[in-house]
């Protein structure tokens, strides 16, 4: 095994140090204007992005990359506000899908803006535009690698 | 307020995806390899690199950006491993100090090569060196900007 040169560590602190301070800034944010965690809030903005405001519980744990058993508490959380409810699925006796409700939709549209602009105010406002490009490309080769690891310890599939 | 353009949410769905999976790999990892997640790993490392193997409570939160009593759980599950230890701290009798015992840095030993190999796999050996350098510098500006918030709400200073 090669370890980490002294460039390397620094990076991988400071990637560290940045994405826990930035979840906590988030989840205190979202905690505050809408008394849920920020990953809550992630599956309501990722529900209202499709057609019906609807998706098989599956698919949305393998979008939001959660384990099921995450997904399926924090559906039960968001179904005791009233913002999503279960659904069977129609082409599939043994699928479930989660639905946001009109509820959950007038909660996300009065939240976001705030979100918005804590996500802006953290990141976008203060990288210039090549930065924040290289960081959508580094994301996305840092995604690739382990959305396909070797064995199939994915959490969506656990 | 200023919605995010197409690009920036996509480089922000990135990065969302990037991060999650990444924590739940590294968790994964160390939970097989050492039974510990990956927040404990990095306090044992961080102790690890002080000259005693030692550091005040709230010092030990601030380097690791989390809460205070996300810290002392912690310690205290670390403590009930052997790994570490709580001890008063001489200059100041309301402060307390973590020590890692020689059987906590033996563990750090055991398992660093195994956690090192995951963090090169999935970042390192994936980005190219101008890369590493662009996400080192982008993740200090997300790092700094959010060490200084308005008001005081960091998390070890709750």
């Amino acid at each position: 095994m090669e370890w980490l040169t002294e460039d390397e560590q620094a990076t991988w602190r400071a990637f560290l140090q940045a994405t826990t301070l930035l979840e906590d800034h988030l989840d205190r944010q979202l905690q505050r204007d809408a008394g849920m965690p920020h990953m809550y809030y992630a599956l309501l903005a990722t529900l209202s992005e499709t057609p019906e405001r609807r998706m098989r519980m599956t698919e949305l744990a393998q979008r939001t990359k959660i384990t099921r058993s995450r997904l399926s508490h924090a559906v039960s959380r968001l179904e005791g506000n009233g913002w999503l409810r279960r659904e069977n699925c129609p082409s599939d006796r043994r699928g479930q899908l989660a639905v946001l409700t009109d509820a959950g939709y007038d909660e996300l549209v009065r939240t976001a803006p705030g979100h918005v602009t804590a996500v802006r105010a953290a990141i976008f406002d203060r990288l210039s535009p090549e930065q924040a490009e290289q960081l959508g490309e580094i994301s996305r080769i840092i995604a690739d690698g382990l959305n396909h690891p070797q064995g199939t310890d994915l959490p969506w599939l656990r």
